[in-house]
C-alpha cells in the first residue's frame, strides 16, 4: 500500500544498516520510481541490496569540503535527502538543505568526523544538548522552511510518539479523561496532572547469533557500530526533572541553551542505570546520551506564568543492547575506549531473539508503565527484507517520517515531538510486531540493601540517585 | 609417576568440576588403592566419573548436625578429609580432623549455607578476612597438628608460589641477587626491597562454547557458579599496602586479626578495576574478594623493629571469568543478586580458549611483571581427562597440596604462603601449560584523561585509586 507519492528525487546518504533496510520500505510505500533513488555512501557496503532494488549507488564519501560538489547536482527544490550516515554533519546538510529548498530527514544529529571525542572541545560542547541546540539555532532562522524532520529513528524518533500514547493510556486509567492534546503546552500539562517524574526509553535487545559469539578484539551490535561508540563516548546525558533533589556530584548544567538536561563528566556506556522492561525485568542498562533524552524533557516542561520552569519529567535511555554488544562495551572500557580493531554488525547470522524498545514512564499514580513494541528476529525477517528486529524498528520509523515530510513539505525543521503522533503510529505499527503497554510495581528500590546496606532515598524511589548504578 | 605413597583412606568431600578433576590426577600420582578412596557429597553430579574410576560414592550432604556421624566412621587418624564442596563450614571440618589426627586440605575457606549474604553478620564477619581469622585462630590452638592445608587450589594456592617465583625474577632482573629467602621475613624484605607496590592475581579466562551461548536467566561459569557467586556477594576485600595514600571512601578497616587488609562495603563482583594481562592487555576485571588477598599481603608485611608495619603491598584479585560469566554477573547485578534459576557449569561444550592465570607484581624497577600460566582447553583436556583449562590449574594445586601434606604430615594447619613453593611448583608445572614471566610498561594510568578527564594520582601509578573503575 502507498501513503504517499512523491514526484521529485531522494538521495539517501549513507547506506548501513538503515540505509540497507529502509530500501524496499521506501519501495513498497512511498509511490516513486526507483531510478529516481540515489544511494551516496563512503564504502561499498549495501553495493548488492541497491543493485537489486535498481538503485544507483554512488560510493563516495562526503566532506566538508566535497559537500556542496556532491549533492548539490543531486538535489533540487522540493527533492528530499535521507541522511542515514554516521560522521557527517547533520547541521551542514540541513543548511545545504534549506538553502535549495530540499526536504531532510535524519535520525541521529551527527557531526563531523571527531566530533564526539574532540579534546578541543569542552565535554558540554561533545554533548548532544550542543548538537541539538546548533540544529535549533537553525531552525529558528528557517520558521517556514522546506521540512526538515529531526532524529527519527526508533530512538530518537518513534519513542517520542511512545510517550504520547503512554500517557494517554496512563490519564485514561487513572481517570484523567480521554481527551488528547491540541499542542505542546497541553502535552506538558497532562504528563504534569498524571504525576509523572521519570520516563526512561527502556530497551532490551536479546538477539544472539547461536553459531557466532563475539571473539576477543571484536565489537558486535545489532546496529551501527560506528554510531553506538560514537554515542558511547559523548558525556552521559539526561533530561533533568523537577522532582529531583540533587544534581549528581559529577553533573553539570550546560551555561546555554533550552536548560532542559544536565550532563555527567563521564561516557555514557561507562554509565549504568536500573530500569525496567517487561520481559526482561528488573536490569542495568547503559545511559548512553540520546537526542530524545533531552528533546522530550523539554517537549514536557511545563512553565509558570512567569516563565519559570514548574514541571519537567527526568528522561534518559537506559540501554541493555544485545549480550555480544554488552561485552563489546566491557572490551572497550577496558581498553580506555579505544576502539576495537574489528567489527561486526549482525544481519543474517542472528539466529533468534527480540527487540523490547519502549518508554517506562514513572511515579505516576499506577507506578510504571512500559509501552512499546516487542519485534523478534523471526518477525522482522517475516515483514521486510534486510532487517533485523533492531533495525526495523528504525527503518519503520524512518518511513514514517519521510511520508509525514512528503505529506506536510513546508512545516520548517521538526523534532519527533512535534510531529503527528497519530499519523506516524499508523504508519508504523505494522512492523513493530507486538505493541504492548504494561504496568508494573517495579521501582528502583526493589530488593535494594542487599548483600549491603545503600544509600537511598526511599522517601521517592524516582529519584536519580536511586536508578543510578554506583 | 607416583610422587608419593599413602597409606591411609581418603575422603572427597563435594564432587563438583573440581572433585572430578582431580580423581585422575590422584589416582595417576599418589599411590593408594582406589578402593581407599570415598566421594561424599550433596548430589549425584560426579557419580559417573567416580564409577569411571571405581571410587565409593555417597550422596550425602554435609550439615551442621550430621558432620560428625557422617565423616568419623569414614576418617581416622593418619587419614586425609579433602574438602572441595561448597556450603560446609571448613573451621568445622579441620576442627574435626584435629581432633580426630587426619590430615586436610580445601581450596576456599567455606562458612556453612548463607554465610556470606546473612543480615545478622556485618559485612565485616562476612569477609574473607573473618573467615581466615577463625581459621587461624584454630591454627593457633594446634601448632604442631595432623597437616591442614588451607585454601590450596590456583587462587588462592598456586599464586602464592607464582608471587615467589616472580619476585625471584625480578630480583635477578634488577641486581639484587639470586638468593633464595629462607623465611617469611626474609620474603618480606626481598619484596620491599624490590620496591614491589601492588599485586594483583591478573585472571583471564577465554574459554568459549561456539555453539551454546548463555541465555537469559542463565548463570554460566568454568567452575563453581555457587563458589562464583558466593564469593562476589561477599564485600570486595584487598591487602592494603602501605604506600596507600587514601582509604576509599567506601573502605572499611577490620576491627580485630591482623589487619593486613580493608573491605569495601559493596559486592566484589561489583567491583571494577584495571588490570593487565599479556595475552589480553589492559583490561577491566572484578575485584572479588579471595583468601590469598589477604594472606599474601599478610605474609609479605615487613616490621619495624617496635612492631609496627613497615612495608605491605597491596594485593587483590583482577578476575575478568569468561565472557559468558561476564555476561552471567551483569544480570545478576541487573536482578539485585538474586541467584538466576538456571546455571551452567561449562565442560564438554567448551570448544575454544584459555585461562591465562598469574600475578602481576608492581611498582618496581622494571614497572610491571606479569607471571603465571596460560593453559588452553585443548592442553587442558590432553593432559588430564574431566577437566578443562580453569579446572586443571585448580586441581593441579590440589595434587601439590596433597603431596606435601602427606610428605609432611605433622606441620599444622597452614597457608600456602607457608608451604614449599618449589616443590609444589615441580608437582604443578606439567599441568600447566605454559608458564611465563613478562615484563610491561602497562600502568592504570595507561590511556586514561579520555574521553573525559579524570581524577587521577599522577605522582604515583600504583596508588589504588588509579586502579579502581568508578
Ligand atoms: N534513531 C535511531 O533509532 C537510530 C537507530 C540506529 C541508527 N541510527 C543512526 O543512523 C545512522 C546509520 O546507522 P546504521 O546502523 O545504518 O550505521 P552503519 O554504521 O551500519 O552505516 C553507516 C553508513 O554511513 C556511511 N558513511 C560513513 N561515512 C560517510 C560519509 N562521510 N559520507 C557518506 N556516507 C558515510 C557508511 O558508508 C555506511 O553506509 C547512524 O547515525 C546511527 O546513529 C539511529
Ligand atoms: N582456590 C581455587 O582456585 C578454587 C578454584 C575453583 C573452586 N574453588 C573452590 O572449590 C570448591 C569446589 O568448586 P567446584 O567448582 O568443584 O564447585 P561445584 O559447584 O562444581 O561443586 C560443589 C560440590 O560441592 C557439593 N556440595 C554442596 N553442598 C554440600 C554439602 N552440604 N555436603 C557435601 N557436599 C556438598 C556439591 O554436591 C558439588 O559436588 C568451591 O568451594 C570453590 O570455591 C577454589
Amino acid at each position: 500500500m502507498k501513503h504517499v507519492s512523491f514526484p521529485g528525487r531522494l538521495v539517501m546518504l549513507g547506506c548501513g544498516s538503515i540505509g540497507q533496510g529502509v530500501l524496499p520500505l521506501i519501495l513498497r510505500h512511498i509511490g516513486m520510481p526507483k531510478d529516481r533513488i540515489t544511494v551516496v555512501t563512503a564504502d561499498a557496503r549495501g553495493r548488492d541490496v541497491a543493485a537489486e532494488y535498481g538503485v544507483r549507488f554512488i560510493e563516495e564519501p562526503a566532506t566538508r569540503d566535497n559537500l556542496r560538489d556532491l549533492l548539490v547536482p543531486l538535489l533540487d527544490r522540493d527533492d528530499f535527502l535521507l541522511n542515514l550516515s554516521v560522521d557527517v554533519s547533520s547541521v551542514a546538510l540541513i543548511e545545504l538543505c534549506q538553502e535549495i529548498g530540499a526536504l531532510y530527514l535524519d535520525t541521529c544529529i551527527e557531526p563531523w568526523p571527531g566530533g564526539y571525542t574532540d579534546p578541543s572541545l569542552t565535554p558540554s560542547q561533545r554533548s548532544n544538548y550542543a548538537l541539538r541546540e546548533s540544529a535549533l539555532a537553525v531552525a529558528r532562522k528557517h520558521p517556514n522552511g522546506p521540512t526538515a524532520v529531526l532524529t527519527h529513528g526508533a530512538n530518537p524518533g518513534l519513542v517520542s510518539h511512545l510517550v504520547k500514547e503512554a500517557l494517554l493510556d496512563i490519564a485514561r486509567d487513572t481517570g484523567l479523561g480521554e481527551a488528547v492534546p491540541a499542542d505542546r503546552e497541553g502535552w506538558a500539562a497532562l504528563a504534569e496532572k498524571a504525576g509523572v517524574k521519570a520516563i526512561h526509553v527502556a530497551e532490551r535487545d536479546t538477539q544472539v547469533a547461536q553459531h557466532r559469539p563475539k571473539e576477543v578484539g571484536e565489537f558486535v551490535n545489532t546496529w551501527s557500530i560506528d554510531g553506538f561508540v560514537g554515542e558511547g563516548r559523548q558525556p552521559a546525558e539526561l533530561g533533568w526533572g523537577t522532582h529531583e533533589k540533587v544534581i549528581p556530584a559529577d553533573g553539570h548544567r550546560h551555561e546555554f541553551g533550552c536548560d532542559a538536561a544536565i550532563y555527567l563528566l563521564r561516557p555514557g556506556a561507562g554509565t549504568r542505570v536500573r530500569s525496567w522492561t517487561p520481559l526482561e525485568g528488573p536490569m542495568h542498562a547503559f545511559l548512553v546520551t540520546h537526542n530524545e533524552s533531552i528533546s522530550i524533557a523539554d517537549y514536557f516542561t511545563a512553565k509558570g506564568e512567569d516563565g519559570s520552569v514548574r514541571y519537567r519529567p527526568t528522561v534518559h535511555y537506559a540501554y541493555h543492547p544485545c549480550d555480544d554488544a554488552v561485552l563489546s562495551v566491557h572490551e572497550l572500557a577496558g581498553k580506555n575506549w579505544q576502539m576495537q580493531s574489528r567489527q561486526r554488525l549482525m544481519m543474517d547470522e542472528i539466529t533468534s531473539g527480540l527487540d523490547e524498545l519502549g518508554v517506562l514512564l514513572m511515579g505516576h499514580a499506577k507506578g510504571a508503565y512500559w509501552y512499546g513494541s516487542r519485534l523478534s528476529i523471526e518477525q522482522a525477517r517475516e515483514l521486510v527484507p534486510h532487517n533485523n528486529a533492531t533495525s526495523l524498528q528504525v527503518t519503520a520509523a524512518v518511513l514514517a517520517g519521510l511520508v509525514w515530510a512528503m505529506e506536510n513539505p513546508r512545516a520548517g525543521i521538526l523534532e519527533a515531538d512535534q510531529i503527528d503522533h497519530a499519523r506516524c503510529m499508523e504508519i508504523m505499527r505494522p512492523y513493530l510486531g507486538e505493541v504492548v503497554g504494561v504496568y508494573s510495581d517495579w521501582t528502583p528500590l526493589q530488593d535494594r540493601n542487599f548483600p549491603f546496606p545503600e544509600e537511598l532515598d526511599e522517601s521517592d524511589p524516582w529519584q536519580f540517585s536511586n536508578v543510578r548504578v554506583v
